[in-house]
C-alpha cells in the first residue's frame, strides 16, 4: 500500500519524563492500531482513527470492539511474521484486518462465539493475503488497497452457508438478480441521509449519523481531504440518480460508498491534487457506481456481497491507466 | 496493442495544393477513426474501415452511427488525455470504443436517449481502461486485444437491469444454463450462413450479408489475411458441429466469431505466418469454441454476455504459451 | 513449475549391455510418463508414479488407462512443441495432462468415444496452457501448480452441457447453493475413511483404499513428505469438523484433499522444512478448506466443480505472501 504518510503523527514517548519501555511499546502499538483504523480512508492519523473508533462504537459496541480487536490482531500478526516495520507503524497492516473483523460481525452475527473465533482467524489470514497482494500488484507499482480484505470477506461469506456451526441465518443468500423496481426519485431527506450514509457504508453501517462522525474524522485530517470525499459521495449519488437506481438504495448509502473511496484514492492519495486529477477522480467515482451494480449481480448467484470490490477494481484500472496519461501522472505517493 | 501497422495508409494532406490546417487535421482525424473501425480485425487500413462502416450501416443506420461516433469519441478522448500519438493515428485507441458503443446500441436499445448518453460515457471510460490494460498486460509483452471493451461491455450489461432509466427490457436476463437440445445437423445453407455470420457476429450482427461485406473488407487488406480468417471461421463451425452444438447457434454465427479473431491473431498479426503457427492458430480457433460455451454458462446466472471474451482469453493463453515454444516464436509484431 | 527434483531417478540405459537406441528412448519416455503421474503430488519419482498408477487401476481400469494415456499425450506434445527438455524429463509436462484426462473420464463418462477423443484434445491444449501459466506466473517467481489443469477442466465441464455429442448426463448441473444440512459429527470410521479419501480425491476418487495406496506411494518417496501430507489431511478434516461441515463430505474426502496438497507445497516443496513453515503450511491447509466451500458455491450456478482450484489459489497467495516474511523464506526450490 502506498498510503500517504505525510500527516504521520509522532510515535512513542516524549523526551521528558520517559515512561518505562513496556508502556512505550504498548503506546506505540495502540497508536499503530488507531492508525490502522484511519487507514481505511488512507489516513495514517491517530486522531482520525480515534474518531472512527468512536463512530463504530456509536453504531453498536460490538462493532466497535470487533474493529478494534481485529485491527490489533492484524497488526500483531504482521509484527510477529516480521513484516516491514514502517508498514506496521503507519497502520498499513491494520486496516484490512479492521474491515475483515467488522464484516464477520455484520454478516455472520456479532453475538456468536463462532463469529468471534473466525474473525480472529480471518485477521491472521488477511495479513498473509496482504503480503501476497503487495507482492502481486507491486509488479505494476499498484497499491493493494482493500483487495486483501475483499478476498477474505468474499471467501468467508460465500463459504459460510456450507458450514453449519458458522451459519446462523437459515437458508443461504444465493439468488438470481432481478431488474430493479420501485421509486427512483429520492426525497431531499433521503439524499441528505444517503450523502452521509455513503461514509458509514465503507464500514457496512447504514446509519447516517455514523457517517457524519466518520466525515468529522476526515475533517480532522484535513479540509481538502474531506472536500474530495464529499465530492465523491455527491457524484456517486448523482450518478445513481441519473441512471435510475431505486431511491432506497441511494438513501442507505449502498450506491455511493465506493465513490467516496475512489475519489480519495485518485485525487490526493495516489495521484496529486490538480484540476485534471479531480476530474479524473470524479469520472472514476461515477464509474464505480456502475461497477457496483455489476458486481452485485455477479455475486448474487453465489450469495456474495460486493464489499469494496467496486472501489478496488475501479481504482486499480484508473491508476494503471493514469500511467499512460502525462497530464495526470505526477508526484502522487508511490506504491510500496 | 501490437496490431500490425505494415499496411499503414499515408495520412494527411498531399504536397501539392496544401489544404488549410483545420481541414488537414479533420482529415487526419477521420482517417484515424476509420482505421479504428478496421482495427477490430487488426487492420490499420482506412479502406477496410470504410467497408466495415458500410457493412454496419447495411445492418441498420443506427448501428453504423453508434459505431462511427463511438470510435470518434474514443479517439478524441485518447488525444485529449495525451495518449501516445502513434496509437491514436493507427486506430489503436478507437476499436474498443467502436465495439463499446455498438454493444450498448444492441443490448440496451439504440433508440433510447439513455443509451446514447451512456455510450458516450462508455467510450470515454473504455479509453482509460485501454490504457490500464496496456500497462497490465505489458508486463508479459502481451497485447490488450479487445479486453478493454469486454470489461466495459460486461460491466454495463450486467449492471443495466439494476438501473430503471437504463434498462428497458422488462425482467433481467439472469438464468441458470440448461443442457443444449434441438437438432445438431446443420443443413448446407445453414453452414454457409454461419460461415459469413461468424464475421458479422464480431460486431454482434447475425445477418450473413453483413458478414460477407466485412469479409470483403478483409480481402481489401490482403488475400492472405482473408484466407486465415476464413479458415478460422471454418474450424469454429467444424468444432461446434463435431461437439454437437445446436444447428441454430452455428447458423447465426454464435459458435464461430471468436475463432475468426483467434486465427487472425495467432497467424499473421502477433505470430508470423508459417505452417506451424497456422496449425497452432487453428488449434486455438477450435479451443475458442469450447471456451465460448463455458463463458456463456459462466455469465448466464448474472445475465451477462460472452462478447469477445473467448477470443481474448484464448489468444492471451496461446500467445503467452508460444513464448516457450521455439518453433512458433519469431518475427511477430511485438506488443506495445 | 518448480517441483523438487532432488529425488530424481536416473534415466535411460545402464552402461552394461546397452540396449538399442529406440528401446532406450522408449524407456526414457516411460520414465517421464510415470514421473508425470507422481508430479501430481510434486514427486519426480518413477517408483511413486508406478504406485499411483496402480492405485488408479485399482479404482477402475478405465481410470488408470485415461491417466496413463493422458500423461503420455501431454508429455509427447510438450516434446513435439520443443518445450524445455528438463521439464519434460522430470514429468513437469505430464501431471496436468494426467489430471485433465482423468477428470474428463470421471465427469463426462469414461465409456464414451467422445470423452476419449476430447481427453486427447484436452491433453494437447493443457500443454499450451501450462506454457502460458509458466510465463504468466513466472513474473512473480511463482510455480504453475495444477492451475493449467484447473483452467482446462473447468472450461470443459462448464461448457459440456452446451454440446449434445459431449454431454450424456441429461440436465445440466447448474444450481444455486443451499445452506448445508445433515449431521455434522462424523463417526470414527468416517474420520478414518476421510483421512485416506483426502488422498484419493486429489484424483477425484472417493474410495479410501485408493487413498491408502496413494499414501503408500508418498511413503516410498520419503517419510517426511508422507508425514507432512498426513498432517495436511488431518488439519483439513479438523477444520471442516470445527466449522460444522456435513459429516458425509468429510468422509468422502471432499473437505480435505486440497489441504494435503497445500501442506506439501508450503512445507518441503516450495518452502524449506522448518517449524515456522510447517505452522504456515497448516494455517494454509485450514484456509484451503474454507476456500473450497467458497469456490464450490461460486461454481455451482454455472455447473462447475472446484477441482484443485482451492489448492492453487491458497498456495499462490501463501507463497507470494511468504516473500515478505523473512522468517519463512529460505532455500525452497525456486520456481521455473
Amino acid at each position: 500500500m502506498g498510503h500517504a504518510t505525510d500527516a504521520l503523527d509522532t510515535e512513542g514517548p516524549t523526551a521528558a519524563g520517559e515512561p518505562p519501555v513496556g508502556l512505550a511499546r504498548a503506546r506505540g502499538f495502540a497508536a499503530a492500531v488507531l492508525r490502522g483504523q484511519a487507514q481505511v480512508t488512507f489516513l495514517p492519523s491517530v486522531a482520525a482513527g480515534a474518531v472512527f473508533c468512536a463512530a463504530l462504537f456509536a453504531a453498536g459496541w460490538r462493532y466497535g470492539l470487533y474493529a478494534l480487536v481485529g485491527t490489533a490482531v492484524g497488526t500483531a500478526t504482521a509484527r510477529l511474521l516480521g513484516a516491514d516495520r514502517d508498514r506496521v507503524t503507519t497502520g498499513l497492516e491494520g486496516f484490512n484486518a479492521c474491515l475483515t473483523a467488522l464484516c464477520f460481525a455484520v454478516f455472520l452475527g456479532a453475538d456468536h462465539l463462532s463469529t468471534a473465533l473466525l474473525a480472529i482467524g480471518g485477521c491472521v489470514v488477511v495479513t498473509v493475503v496482504t503480503a501476497a497482494v503487495v507482492q502481486l500488484l507491486g509488479v505494476w507499482g499498484l497499491p493493494s488497497l482493500t483487495l486483501p480484505y475483499c478476498l477474505v470477506a468474499s471467501t468467508t461469506t460465500i463459504a459460510a452457508p456450507g458450514f453449519e456451526r458458522v451459519w446462523h441465518h437459515g437458508e443461504a443468500l444465493a439468488s438470481l438478480t432481478r431488474a430493479a423496481t420501485g421509486p427512483t426519485a429520492p426525497r431531499p431527506v433521503e439524499l441528505a441521509k444517503g450523502f452521509f450514509a455513503d461514509f458509514a457504508q465503507i464500514f457496512f453501517m447504514p446509519q447516517w449519523y455514523v457517517g457524519a462522525l466518520l466525515l468529522a474524522g476526515l475533517l480532522i485530517a484535513g479540509r481538502r481531504t474531506a472536500a474530495v470525499a464529499c465530492l465523491g459521495s455527491a457524484v456517486g449519488i448523482a450518478t445513481a440518480w441519473a441512471l435510475g437506481a431505486p431511491a432506497a438504495q441511494i438513501a442507505d448509502g449502498t450506491m455511493g460508498y465506493n465513490s467516496v473511496l475512489v475519489a480519495l484514492a485518485l485525487c490526493g492519495v495516489f495521484l496529486p491534487v490538480r484540476a485534471a486529477t479531480l476530474t479524473y477522480a470524479l469520472v472514476g467515482a461515477a464509474t464505480a457506481t456502475a461497477v457496483g451494480a455489476a458486481l452485485s449481480a455477479l455475486f448474487a448467484p453465489s450469495g456474495g456481497h460486493t464489499f469494496t470490490w467496486p472501489f478496488v477494481l475501479t481504482t486499480v484500472v484508473f491508476l494503471a491507466g493514469a500511467k499512460s496519461f502525462p497530464r495526470l501522472a505526477g508526484s502522487g505517493a508511490p506504491a510500496a
